[in-house]
């Protein structure tokens, strides 16, 4: 997700479309990116720190954005 | 996230690039998109509901994509 402190025009954009919809109570939107990785074999610890670097190094910009990583069986 | 049946170039962009990166043992990425919204007041049915909506109608596209809804407090 992006940073609190960095601007968010997609989230902006979804959250003015909102009341025009009929949709309101909406106080904030941010919008981010999700990945479901598919992994071969037992989840240690190891291989969650191995995703976390994934996650840190490829799949998130650590400058702009937040990143946590769960495991779903 | 896009549905299973749907071709995901950017998930498959990313598989691509982890053995490169010295990732291994990862059989399947897919990249879709995640929104936080927050809400004025208490999370009740109803509400919940309309963000159901929301995400069916604004946030997803439901002939590709399927979503889900939680709640944090």
């Amino acid at each position: 997700m992006p940073k609190p402190e960095i601007l968010d025009p997609q989230g902006k954009a979804v959250q003015g479309a909102l009341p025009r919809l009929g949709f309101t109570g909406v106080t904030d939107v941010r919008q981010g990116k999700r990945f479901e990785i598919e992994l071969d074999g037992e989840v240690t610890d190891a291989v969650l720190a191995q995703v976390e670097k994934m996650a840190e190094t490829l799949l998130s910009n650590p400058v702009i954005e937040n990143y946590t990583v769960s495991v779903e069986q």
